[in-house]
Formats: structure tokens, sequence, C-alpha cells
């Protein structure tokens, strides 16, 4: 009897703690929907800033705008974190063609970020296509010296998770000039990291190695379309001409900075959580998908916490990180600070796959975490998140790993992500309010789950299990 | 030992089956991804052809070419069911204002489906908002008689399914005429079905009910930015005049087709499975999520079937049912002939809520039914099709329903359904070419598993269960 008793007491306090957590949830979606302020900061920073290339005008700018809103939500703390951030400047639109038959074919090309720009007067040479580094090698100098390298290897169409498809590809772009160089190319052309066939060039960094400035060549990247018509020109006239003018350039680093706000917490206020995404963006659109998205519904978070009535146990901070995507100085910079003041953080979540409707998390985490994880997982069905596994988590997060603690990344559904990804199109219009929202609340979900059951295994959680 | 044996070779068996339905969903998702047709159908239904409104020239367009691009796929039998439909004709864009403190302010409305046209000059009358038909009757005639009613009841942001929050407005633009009727009302105006702010008048069907012809009154539907304007100045000036003219007119009822397609099955050619969405959609944009999504994926289930080599036991038929929108008098006719003709429909699937990433599928069927679904989810995990809830399933599929057989709806993610539906911005543009291929597959896959498996409660399945 006294067994049943202490039976039918734990179902009660597992009920009702069942019962809380899907009320807190209730709560923090609602608001997140009814009363979100997400989308009206992202239309502030697409619209009112826009593109936020590391070292711009437009990313301090950002800065100023994001840490004076912070301020606003009456957080405990709001600071600036000093980092030094490469600077590389697009100049005026690239412009190219490619001449066969005596007629001129125009295509549409951007600089790859990182790249050198072609002679002032661009660059006209003979065309070599490959699908990858093992047909330049097969190739040789005697092939493609002297010759542009055009990488045409397209995207994995029959991947369903297209960050797939693009960790697939994405070594011709980021490694494409350095492999070249070996074989005496004079410049490189990539096939856009695209899905879509379409006429928008998609930038994304690259990078010389170590190679000596001098043997640095030019690298640009060509829309889907415009790929497929050069490759079609190709096969016809293999000596077609293909000229390029590009006038990017890469200054000396500058001063910049992460923005970061806290809410100290009741019971750990040294053990940190932290939630973010990354405040630069490529130049060519105005970054609100990567990551404008990941920016706001990070700083709604904190909001959403507030709102909902809940004061975390643990201190939970948005850190949003500047150079993401040419350099990742701000990631680093933050996990080189927090190992430097002995901050222990327990918990990272990063937002940097677009504002999509959300799908669930990855984690990067121990059996034990991920299997509590899995315990929450019937909280989150009314919200139609179902997509919890083991992965990667976020770049900016990532240099905090440790062996005990829990990182993880939001999976928004990505199929039209790589349609926008670095393009000229990654603007606000291509942003679903809703679907912002709902990733701002879910993200807001999990974090309030870690802070309530921390990050270790712990006995009263197990009654959610699946 | 012997029972040891049994039980290996009945696991082996099981492992033999699960791995080949692993196969054969690889291949169907694969296929609709790298070599579809459902996109390149869209495109000339939505581009070349345009909106196809029941009895319209663009219906009857899309009645021939989808017949002529069945008769392609090399399917046992392709014809046309003939059905009379209703033909109600917009006329001229309407126009609309109103009038407060002497300064005029244009609003967007356009007439909904069925509803008669203003007087030729137009109509000019008081407006009085209300909430809900219940605010009607508190009112009552002293206050509504000689007034436009304008219902401005939002969609529930904090819903998560759309649909739902749909299902608690539709009333107001379905029988808003009719009840306001009771007390007077000289015109209706509906906030639009819409959950985002913007300027887009979104249609849908009404009804008089039996009410004779001299009592009906003029319907629209008034953007939801307007019908926020319009509120706050009815804060202001409750007396201020709204002026709307339309030009809407309800024709005899024409002669047009359910397009129906089939493939004879090989064991049980007398049991139907079918597959399909609806040809018509409004007029406004050229119902490209409405239901042009619907049709090109239930074509190209039929075509998938055969590339992925699928040589179905029961008889498969894509039916394109015509007028669901204002009428349902394809799926009645196609259920009433089924009925004469005594067919037995085992399985009727129907893609009518857009052409975006699907999630799964809501089933009308019996739980032993429901429960074989169950079974299937692990087959699906990797292409992130995770819903398989009870619930509705088509418009047009509905007349077919019998105690015994399976009905379902794809179920495709909705937060951005509600932003295009019944609305000029219904376009292909807002397709994307992915999310419509998984949709195709997704549905392939399901009367794949159907067709081999049967709609009844067949043990061998059991071991997918989760």
């Amino acid at each position: 009897m006294k067994q049943l008793t202490i039976i039918l007491t734990l179902l009660l306090f597992a009920n009702v703690n069942a019962q809380t957590d899907q009320d807190v949830l209730k709560t923090i979606y609602t608001q997140s929907l009814t009363n979100g302020k997400s989308y009206q900061w992202l239309d502030h920073l697409s619209n009112k800033i826009g593109g936020r290339l590391s070292g711009s005008e437009n990313a301090e700018k950002a800065v100023q705008y994001t840490k004076s809103e912070l301020e606003k939500l009456g957080l405990d703390k709001v600071w600036l974190q000093p980092v030094m951030v490469p600077k590389w400047v697009r100049g005026d639109k690239e412009v190219a063609h490619f001449i066969t038959n005596s007629s001129t074919v125009d295509v549409n090309i951007c600089a790859l970020g990182g790249s050198i720009a072609t002679p002032k007067n661009g660059l006209t040479a003979k065309v070599i296509e490959v699908q990858n580094f093992e047909e330049l090698s097969v190739l040789g100098e005697e092939k493609i010296k002297g010759k542009i390298v055009f990488y045409n290897r397209p995207m994995q169409a029959d991947l369903i998770q297209t960050f797939m498809a693009y960790g697939g590809c994405v070594n011709q772009r980021y490694a494409g000039a350095m492999e070249a160089i070996k074989y005496g190319a004079v410049g490189v052309i990539v096939r856009s990291m695209n899905l879509r066939q379409d006429d928008l060039p998609h930038t994304g960094s690259m990078s010389y190695g170590d190679l000596p400035n001098n043997q640095h060549i030019p690298s640009a990247a060509i829309s889907t379309n415009d790929a497929d018509k050069l490759s079609e020109a190709l096969k016809k006239d293999s000596n077609l001409k293909f000229y390029f003018k590009q006038n990017c350039q890469q200054f000396d680093d500058v001063l910049s900075y992460n923005v970061i706000g806290e809410i100290t917490g009741t019971e750990f206020p040294n053990q940190y959580m932290i939630v973010g995404g990354h405040l630069d963006s490529w130049d060519l659109g105005d970054g609100s998908h990567d990551d404008g998205a990941g920016v706001v519904q990070s700083m709604d978070v904190l909001r959403l916490l507030k709102e909902s009535g809940i004061k975390p146990k643990h201190s939970i901070r948005v850190v949003l990180f500047m150079n993401e995507e040419n350099g990742l100085r701000g990631g680093k910079k933050y996990s080189e600070e927090a190992k430097a003041n002995k901050e222990t953080h327990v918990f990272a979540l990063e937002s940097d796959a677009g504002g999509f409707t959300p799908r669930g998390f990855s984690f990067d985490c121990s059996d034990a975490n991920f299997e509590k994880v899995l315990s929450w997982k019937p909280l989150f069905k009314p919200y139609l998140i179902h997509y919890f596994e083991k992965g990667g988590s976020g770049a900016d997060v990532g240099p905090l790993k440790t062996t005990s603690n829990v990182l993880a990344g939001l999976r928004p559904d990505s199929q039209r992500y790589f349609d926008h990804h670095h393009a000229a199109n990654d603007t606000f219009d291509a942003v679903n309010k809703r679907e912002l929202e709902l990733g701002a609340a879910t993200m807001t979900s999990l974090i309030y789950l870690f802070d309530k059951y921390g990050v270790d295994n712990i006995p009263e959680v197990k009654e959610f299990k699946n």
C-alpha cells in the first residue's frame, strides 16, 4: 500500500510537472505568434539597414541598433564585446560574358568573398570545366595552365536535407582557387550553390590557404542558369573565351563587436546558457534569412522568457555574433573570452539555417543529454516540432564545445533556403512572419526546458519519455 | 528450436520486406526530385492557362491540357466525365471606398463567389461592424437595417494549424449574407481570411441558402489592412459611408468535366484507389497552390508509379475534379457514378492544401487501418514526413466515404497557405519546385503502401510499428 501511495504520488507529481511544461510552452508560442517582436526587428535590420558585411558601415549600424533594442528589454546586462574582423569590399558590380562563334553571351557572376579583383580591364581566358578536384589532377598543368577553371558540380537534388547537398558541393567554392592554382589556372568560376535554376549568382567565402599573394587568382560564382549555358556552349566550342571583371578588395582588419545581453540566473548565475545568431551577412541581399532571422529570433528568446514570466535558474545570454560569414572571428572571440573568464557554458543554441518553419533541432551532446531531449518530444508535438537528431550545432557556438555541455542548432524547413542563401534575393519579403515567430517560440521552449531540467540526466523528467 | 527457426524466418522475411519498401520509397523520392513532371505541368496550368473558374474558357483549356498530358503517360485508360457546373463571372474589377470627415479612403475589395452585383452605380450605406452572428442578433434589425454589415473577426494567430484558424472564421464569408439579410442589411463586407496583414482581398464561396433572389445582397471581401483601416475609422466616425461597386453575374450551369486516368490493377482491377486534386480555381490568381499543385502532384503519382516500376494490384485512378470551389459538382458526380457503376473505392487521397513542403497526412478511416498507417511511419522518417493523424481528407473525395474504406488528405506545411489562398498572389512564383515534388513523392509512397498491403489489417506489416 505504501508503495502504491509512493507510485501514485510520483505519477501525480509527474502529471503536474507535465501539465506545467505544456502550459508554459503554450504561453511561449502564443506570445510569439500574437505579440512577437522578431518580425518587426527583422524589418528594421533588413529594410532600414540592409546587408551587413563584416567591417561595413551597415554592420556597425546593426551593432548599435540591436544593442539599443536589447537595452529596451529590461535585461540585467547588455554590452558589446570588441572583436577585430576582416574587411572585404565588393566594389562595382561584376560583369562577365563568353564569346563563342563570334557571338557574346552575358552571364551573371559575383565575386566570391575573399577573392582578389581581376586586372582593371578584366580577365579573358579559355575555360576548362570540371566536376571536382580529382578531375583537375587528371587533367594536369598541361590542360589547365592559363585557363579559367569552371567548377560545375551541382547540388544533389535527391538529398532531402539540403544542407547535405550544400556540404557535398561547397569545397568547390571554398577551396576551388587553392586547388586550381596548383595547375596554373588564372581564374575560377564556380556554379552557384543553389538547388534552383535561376539567374542569381550566390557568393560565399573562399580561401587561398597559405599561398602567397602573388599566386592568388580571381574567383567568382556564376548563376545556375548561366552555368548550364556555359557548359552547353563549351560542349560545342571548347575554345570559347570567357571574360570577367571584378573589383573587390581586402582591407586591413577593423574593430567590430559581438552584441550580448543577459538575464542573470536565480540559482546558477555562473552557469551560462546562450542563444544566438550572426549579425553580419553577405552584401548582395539584406541578409534576412542568413542570418537576420537567427538574430531577431535569439533576441526574442530573452524577451519571450520575460513576457512568459519565466525567471531562469541559469544565466541566459543572447549573443549576436559578428563575422560568421568570412572569418568566424566573433564566435572565436566569444569562446576565448569565456575561457579566459572561466565562465561555464552549459548550453548553447544557434539559429543560422533560415527563418523558415521550424522542424526541430540538431544536438551535439552526450547520449544521456540526448535521451533527455527525446523525453521532451511530446511537449513539442502540438507545434509540429518533430526533428530531434544528433548532429552539428552552429558555426559560432561550435568553439564552446566541451565534453559535458550541450550545443544545439535550430533546424527549420530547408527546401527553400538555398534559393536565397548568399544571393540578392535573401531579402525580407522571403521571410514569413509566422514561420519566423514559430522558430523563436521553439527556441525559447528548448531554453526553458534546459534551464529547468539542467544538462544532466535528471530522473524526474523520465516520465516524458516517448 | 523449430520455434526459433520460425521466428528467425519471420524476422528475415520482415527485414526483407522492410528493406524493399525502403528501397521503393527511395526510388520514388529520387524520381520525383530529379525527374519530376509536376512543376513543368504546373508552369503550363498557371502561366499558359491561368485562373480556372468553373465554367470559364480557362477551365475548359485545363481539362483538355491535363487530358492530353495524361494520354502521354501510357496509362490504361484516360477519359472525361461530364458534369454540369455553375458559372459565376466576376466582371470588371470591383471598386470601393469609405468617406469620413469629408476625406475618401480607397480600399481593396473583391466580390465573393456567388454574390450578386451591386446596383450599376454602386451601393452606398452606413456600416455596422460585428465579430460574429451572435452580435447581429443582439444588435437586431433596428441597428442593422439599411446598413452594410462588416464582419471583422480575424483568423486566430495562435493556432498552429492554420486550417483550424480558417475553420474558425469562414462562416462569416459563407453565411454572412444569409445572416445579415435577416436583419435588413443591404450589403456585406468580410475581412479576408488571411493571417497576414496586406492589401489583397481574398475571395471564396458564399451562399444565400434558400432565400429568394429578391432578398439577395451584394457581398465582398476586404483586405486585412483595409479591414483594420475601416475598423479604426468606424471608431472615430460610426456614421461613415461605405461605397462599393461590383459587377459579378451568375449564368446558367454549363457542361464541364472531371478528368480521369487509370492504371488497371493486376490483382484487384475492380477495386479502386484514387488520388486527386481539383482542376478549377478562383479567378484572382492563377490557382497554383489552390489547387494546381494538387492536380499536378496527383498526375505525377501515376507517372511516378510507372517510372518506379510499380505494377499496382488495385486499379489506381487520378481524378482531376471540376468545381470544388463553388459547388463541389465534380466530387459529387464522381461519387454518384462510382455508386451507379458499383465500383468499390477502397482508398482515396486528395491534395488540396497547397504545394508546400509535405508534413504527412490526415486520415478518415477505422482504427485498424490507422494503426496500419502508423506502422509505416518509420519508412517516411528519412523524408521528414511525420504527421499522421486522424481527421478530414478532402472535399472532393469526401462523398466516397464508406464504413470500410480509407480517405486521406495530404497535409503540407500550412503557415504560408492563407497568405495566398483565393487571392491574386496565388501564383506560380509562390510554389517551390522541391516542395511540390516532395509532396508528389509522399503521395505516391502512400499509394504504393496501401496498394501493396491493402486497406485491411494485415499482420505481416506489424513489424514496422513504431
